[in-house]
């Protein structure tokens, strides 16, 4: 607590007005907020369920996150794990469905901070590679969380190279039984959420054995828990992994398995099974599940990284119209921090990035719909694409995305470093979103891999995927703009875009092919063109988002306020993306140094028009201040008060001082005497 | 507790022999690490020293660091007080004086974990601003601990500008005490280190009033805690802020002053006093404060910033060796993740930037030392050029670090994610020295007013001072290389360099002047330039940089093995800046797109060869095991097994499980009878 009395400035503060500054800003908008909202969300219909469930949400005393930034990794598991489980009671009473819309406002409410996210992943891998009966044994279980599972495929020593896995699963014909083993430290499961402190149950990944033949990698159905006291099951070693950069809600585990023996009917055998002589028998193709990993991709997407780059972007602007300092003018009052042209370049791209990836989330559900419809009919010519583009697309959204929140957080200064900013955390939850459901370096060189293969396919005269059939059409080889006006037309700027991806990947391929010709073997050319590989894989990417946001803008026509504030921002996007990668438009002379200053000047510009409509097109995103949790990005913008309101809740003002008592107290009482 | 029995392969787990594809790599040395680590230290004696100082800190428990990713807030502000009062005895019992080169060493075994350090900024400021009997009251009182001080500056609403500051200071000729305050939430102090939990003292910045006249900025002692029992003198309110991105160790705290009277004498008086009858008056240049600034960054980049930068380089590359991940050569085992063209690419120009910023750090010092003799002598007209030559480098460098740790971390995989790596808390830490000593933008800007001031002088006939001229000498307009290996050639790409940052220059400062003449007025010209103006800052601080590192290479004559890889080295840094920007060397086609590919072509072929040297290079940094703190980066190399390990002691493994028994265990009962 406060230690004295607190002078007259703070006995205001619960009065609810809206800073100053921050309404001033509010009143200037060129369009209309709420329609901008209500677009976003995809129709007025969503706004008002999500708006309901977010009253429901933070109205439910179970579901406030005021302490978050103050509670030990236990303490953050223990709330996860009550908050699930009070989710659960209160689903059933409000009647929402597993699959219903309000899950989805649930999670955006309150920024995924639950358990047993892992469990899903359990759920599904059940409902995908289980047998009816399977299915019908263990999914109501998991439904109503009588069972807690989950998914164990990563080991310590092996994660991206599913075939290096070296868990074994030995079948014995004359037991019936599978026994599963860990041979060495390097094959224990490590990583798993819900694993280390919940789970009962698990899916283990493992190498088939039958008869001393190896069969690849399997799932296995293993009890890890006592269903009756929780205790680990005879020869299970399973524990916490221990302290992460955040996610101290999930329970990251590890599992080591000793001789144990599971029933033959434990392996999920939608796809392949043993019989009880010993034959393995495969059915079907399990390509189908590829539609799991690209899915999962989608929803990284939409539901994890663009709302937290879109909440540091609300947080960062907010405070920037609070925020004053220095005289920009000499003798005036010290400006607003967003009225200096270096914080318009930090902030404002981002904010158009956030648009664009959010616009983009939009288009892959369209085009997934469209795979998984041809995809359910047996036809799977759409897979390798879709997996190509939503690798790519995960890995720059998520590498862009989660650079951009840690500027958000150094734009707002010495206050972002403070926990209480909420932005410490958006930083450290978004960097996990790099590495897992496939490590960005490692999925962009599978994208590089797709496009390889088509510009060789298309170089010997096949056809090319549509996604990617821009990269083959012909151009001038220059650019085709004369004053700085012409880099505001959407014509202008794609054609740069394409023209860029294009060579990087024509380069990359080229460089590829005359290795291998000069004799180097295919892997170690390929392993010295992987460098640019990945530069061409990430122009595409770019290129692909870009162009969505020029067609998401075309389609505005019946909204011209909207469509203009978003034209400025896709304009933006564009501009930005030349101006920090000059050399790749300048390398061949597409672009000319003089039309590269037309670029700059246009990219200047923008921030300063963008920039009077900064903060409506923030708040167009909507996030209450329940969910955003920052002390500088609420609605109303107290931002001193707030910080000062919320230091006093944290435990280093609430405990007794040990180290004054202990080791302090004796050393300053040698100072009475003399002062 | 690790739950269950442990298998076999533990059994083994205190054998102290190297992982042998770790062992391998050492092997093949081109040069003898341990000359190489002498050279870094400066000498044999240094070398010495140091590792004594090593075996000390490490041998005592009392500074044993194990625990440290398990532990709260509360807990690491208690240990870090701890081990600063158990180190005070322990140079007493060591003899180690305050000034000796111990202290230094013993901040590097530790890593800065300790309390304390504004309090020696308190000190500082007394020994800076204080009269010789203020010095003699307030040190002996400090340099034994009988008093704890803060140095209390930033204000919740004001940081950069001092000017701006709020809090108010006074003067009563009828009492002669000065009355401070704090007259509006903004004027609070916040984020001062010490003062949360510890301070009994703080030397207070407010804006002095005598007779209704504000007179600026000055410093106050003030005492805030009773020496008696610690609470806050009356009138007094401090705190502290609450939870930060990391410096757990350091109690950030707040104060409001409500009339608090001090005496006249507590102003620190070296360069102003007020007079018994109110008359203000000025004595001497204080200019000399500068100096202060100027090492502090000085002593960041070496202390603080560059071996943060080598941990994590140490710890990244020793895994990449050890980890092993995908056939890259098809039918061969696994290969090492370091043999991956983008594993190079990610971390080998990060060891030639710890390289470069090592040596960098020597040349400050050099010409610190001589510019503070200059001073000393009254001569202060090498003051600007340190300051603004600091000022960019510790942006330059605070930046390069703080995103290469970033890199370092993700290059690590899921594993750098988990605190155990060490990793996630060198980010974060580091994180904190984009903003304070100066938040980086404001910096580049200042050197850059520098740099357009001087251009401004030259090209008015002006002599230029020495460490910017080579901006102003002619070049050819074109680049002189023609094959891939004249891009190793120091003359090419220095030049390259120098063109580039006159160039930038140039046109920022061209582009400024043509406002002014158009008419804007020269505040709103400077703000419309800033984010050009600190690309030519950031170019001029890469060219100081890479030049330097040019210089030691050169100088290594003696040394030839060492000379050698150092060579490939500074290459690899010089090329690598140019791969990473080739639009600024481009633009004016300095450099034509062939000879772009020239020098990518030399950066891959360099990353192939630096690859050989990797872990001698990183083990000649000799950091200690303990020092490192990291379960992947120790110098044997056994990383799972000591992650398993190090997992074991954390709380969540440790503690009863409250979320299993109050909300998981009545719902797992009801799979019991179905299982």
């Amino acid at each position: 607590m406060a230690q004295g009395n607190m002078p007259g400035y703070f006995r205001s503060s619960d009065s609810r007005d809206v800073n100053p500054d921050l309404e001033a800003e509010r009143k200037t908008a060129s369009f209309s907020v709420e329609r901008l909202t209500t677009m976003l969300d995809g129709g007025a219909e969503n706004t008002k369920t999500r708006r309901a469930v977010e009253a429901v949400i933070h109205s439910d005393p179970e579901f406030n996150r005021e302490n978050q930034y103050f509670q030990s990794q236990n303490e953050r598991y223990e709330a996860a794990v009550r908050k699930s489980v009070h989710f659960k009671e209160k689903m059933q009473q409000m009647g929402w469905s597993e699959n219903g819309p309000e899950i989805t406002y649930f999670y955006r409410a309150l920024g995924g901070d639950l358990a047993f996210n892992v469990h899903i992943v359990f759920k599904n891998s059940i409902l995908a590679l289980g047998t009816d009966e399977q299915i019908a044994k263990w999914i109501p279980l998991a439904d109503k969380y009588h069972i807690i599972g989950s998914y164990a495929q990563t080991e310590l020593g092996h994660g991206t190279f599913l075939r290096g896995l070296e868990t074994t699963a030995t079948f014995n014909i004359s037991t019936q039984e599978f026994t599963l083993n860990t041979p060495k430290i390097s094959a224990m499961k490590w990583w798993p959420g819900d694993l280390g402190r919940s789970a009962t149950h698990a899916v283990v990944f493992a190498q088939l054995y039958i008869k001393g033949k190896c069969y690849g990698m399997h799932p296995f159905m293993v009890q890890i828990r006592s269903l009756r006291d929780h205790s680990p099951a005879p020869g299970v070693i399973v524990g916490d992994i221990g302290p992460k950069m955040n996610f101290e809600n999930v329970d990251n585990g590890y599992l080591m398995l000793q001789n144990i023996n599971i029933p033959r009917e434990n392996m999920l055998s939608r796809f392949s099974e043993v019989l009880p002589d010993g034959t393995y028998v495969k059915r079907g193709s399990d390509k189908i599940n590829y539609l799991t990993m690209i899915v999962t991709r989608v929803q990284i997407i939409g539901r994890e990284v663009t709302p937290m780059l879109m909440k540091a972007c609300i947080i960062a602007i907010r405070y920037s119209v609070v925020r004053r300092q220095s005289e920009l003018k000499p003798g005036d009052p010290e400006a607003k921090i967003l009225d200096y042209q270096t914080q318009q370049q930090k902030l404002l791209p981002l904010l158009a990035t956030a648009y664009a990836f959010h616009f983009m989330t939009a288009y892959l559900h369209e085009i997934y719909n469209k795979g998984y419809t041809e995809i359910k009919q047996g036809n799977f010519h759409l897979l390798p694409e879709l997996h190509a583009l939503t690798s790519g697309l995960k890995a720059i959204t998520t590498e862009c995305s989660t650079a951009g929140v840690e500027i958000c957080r150094r734009a707002c200064g010495g206050h972002g470093y403070s926990a209480l900013s909420g932005l410490p955390s958006l930083y450290t939850k978004l960097a996990a979103s790099c590495t897992y459901e496939g490590e960005n370096t490692v999925l962009l060189l599978q994208t590089a891999r797709f496009l390889v293969k088509c510009f060789v396919a298309v170089h010997s005269g096949k056809p090319s995927p549509p996604s990617i059939a821009y990269l083959f059409s012909m151009d001038s080889g220059k650019c085709q703009a004369w004053t700085k006006m012409d880099f505001l037309k959407p014509d202008i700027y794609a054609e740069a875009y394409r023209h860029r991806a294009t060579r990087l990947l024509g380069n990359a391929a080229t460089k590829l092919q005359a290795l291998v010709q000069s004799g180097a073997e295919e892997y170690e050319a390929w392993n010295r063109c992987t460098v640019q590989l990945v530069q061409a894989a990430k122009a595409h990417c770019h290129y692909i988002i870009m162009k969505n946001f020029i067609d998401t803008v075309e389609k505005l026509r019946n909204e011209a306020e909207i469509q203009k504030i978003m034209k400025h921002l896709c304009d933006l996007f564009a501009l930005h993306g030349i101006f920090s990668y000059t050399g790749d438009f300048l390398h061949d002379e597409y672009m000319s140094g003089d039309q590269m200053d037309m670029v700059t000047e246009s990219y200047l510009d923008l921030l300063a028009v963008i920039r009077n409509d900064a903060v409506p097109l923030v708040d167009a995103f909507d996030f209450t201040d329940e969910s955003l949790n920052s002390a500088l990005g609420s609605y109303d913008g107290h931002v001193y008060r707030r910080l000062y309101e919320w230091a006093q809740k944290s435990p280093t003002n609430q405990q007794v001082n040990q180290a004054y008592e202990n080791y302090l107290k004796p050393l300053f009482q040698n100072a009475l005497s003399k002062l």
